[in-house]
């Protein structure tokens, strides 16, 4: 049985994810006329760039600039990534960030070690300063997301209980802050996810916060990602993460052979939700044309299928 | 609802799929490995190579050799293509080859011209031949491949009712010559399929002919392909063509950017079955190491995602 919403939302994350983990430091110019298509086509929510460390991510250093470069259109948000309070500081003092409140909690200590330096129960009791942050800020908190909700190359499979556990955290959370849940992303940024894997997840958390908006942070590690999306459409998500082109990748996620493989592809997501006569506010032909905006960039042929096949022509 | 299949027939078409349309002409001896390999990984089926005219495939042109070559399973069929009576002579004189007589029924006349230089009526007629050619030479007839079943480059959507009409003369076709239908495989060689057309279709097939097995063969054009087989998968399909690492691509298919993709990949959607908890009989190790010979081979990074994440190690 489907439960298919009728109108779903991408969060594109490919400027961020997609230039976080090259080598080459991509000119602004280019990344600038990227974001304006991909605003252009549609998307109403694009992760321009991360206000992290310099030093560790050379890539992301002129992330204001590029705030500054953006000709935005007023019906797109602008977000940023931070991952400590230096960085959510840059964001504030940024003009143009749309700034959305996010929590972060992990399922497994050694992923969480390798990404923040501090254990899951650690890194929970920073959330409370989080929300601190935020609320001094005047920022409201919008998304909670639970990291490697599926398994974790360190640590194998993640259970279910431990993901209702993570959502009963924040549910606490928010409640002793008087506050309404944020939207809960489940996210497999490692590729541990399968259809069956996603749809008990998302009944589960379903069933443990009936009000709350569910999201998925997908990557297609293995071959799984659209097969994952189709899962979670049938039980009604309507909130994806993407990357145009499918750029990214995690460069911490440990892989056999490679670094870790993008998030799902922007394009050919919104290009099967058309198929099955979901609504995404996206002109499909315009998104396609960012798609080879993007490859041309980077120079080699990128993850994303529909831009070399083509949109099908309907007679 | 899931109508899963307990167990999964994969028939791995990457050695004729994925060499006919490199330009460059692989040493029978890497192919000969490959195909042990894939043999040794469990697969049980491996279509070897095409008997098709050396001009048009030069490629292809030494398939009687390498079936020569190939140090042979006795529990694997190493099979063929042949598109005319020519290319059956051959594989019947072709020491080793499993015979698995099959009828193609197009649904569009221009695709049908371009691939067979005739109507899909002239088409039909002419699998009558076939059916006495097989006849004649002892061979079975196995399967039907209803090709273009969801779309086509030249003509657009494909209805469900031209699917059914395909599957009625198959059943006349079988009923005149006293035979019992063949699997009926629904072909997506150039990327129209969604999960729902997929769906749509296998239940109006079985509607129709409720004794028979449905196979399909996808190809990942749009990215879709894993959505695809889930979908498939749901319906309780146990019948897929897919190709080693995502080899292959049909060159006449008239996309956009690029000749078409491959067919979905096996190692991939072997993964997917295995944590869905469907038997395939295949060692995914193994099989990833034939995928990562296959890339070897080619020399370019190929589509199959699973070889490069490695497969998940649980605790």
């Amino acid at each position: 049985m489907n439960d298919f919403p009728s109108s779903v939302e991408f969060h594109e994350e490919g400027p961020r994810e997609g230039f976080q983990m090259e080598k080459t430091h991509y000119p602004l110019q280019q990344r600038k006329i990227l974001i304006e298509m991909l605003a252009e086509a549609g998307l109403r929510q694009i992760q321009v760039g991360s206000f992290v460390s310099p030093k560790a991510v050379p890539t992301m250093s002129d992330t204001a600039e590029l705030f500054a470069a953006i000709d935005k259109k007023a019906s797109t948000r602008y977000t940023s990534l931070w991952l400590n309070e230096a960085g959510f500081r840059r964001a504030v003092a940024t003009p143009g960030v749309t700034l959305d409140g996010k929590l972060l909690v992990y399922t497994t200590d050694e992923f969480c070690l390798k990404n923040n330096n501090c254990t899951v129960q650690e890194l929970r009791e920073k959330q409370k300063k989080w929300i601190a942050l935020y609320d001094n800020a005047g920022v409201a908190l919008e998304q909670a997301y639970i990291i490697t909700a599926f398994g974790c190359n360190y640590e194998g499979d993640v259970a279910v209980s431990k993901v209702v556990d993570a959502v009963r955290f924040l549910e606490d959370l928010c409640a002793a802050s008087k506050r309404p849940l944020p939207h809960i992303y489940l996210a497999d940024t490692v590729g541990w996810a399968n259809p069956e894997s996603i749809k008990r997840r998302i009944a589960a958390v379903r069933d443990a916060v009936p009000a709350a908006r569910i999201g998925t942070h997908l990557h297609d590690t293995r071959g799984l990602g659209a097969a994952n999306v189709y899962a979670a459409l049938q039980m009604g998500v309507d909130l994806f993460d993407s990357s145009v082109a499918g750029l990214g990748g995690c460069p911490f996620a440990k892989h056999a052979n490679s670094h870790g493989a993008g998030n799902i592809c922007t394009e050919d997501m919104v290009f099967m939700c058309h198929e099955l006569g979901i609504e995404t506010g996206i002109d499909l032909e315009k998104l396609v044309e960012a798609a080879l905006y993007a490859e041309r960039m980077i120079g080699r042929p990128l993850a994303g299928k529909l831009m070399h096949a083509g949109i099908p022509k309907r007679m």
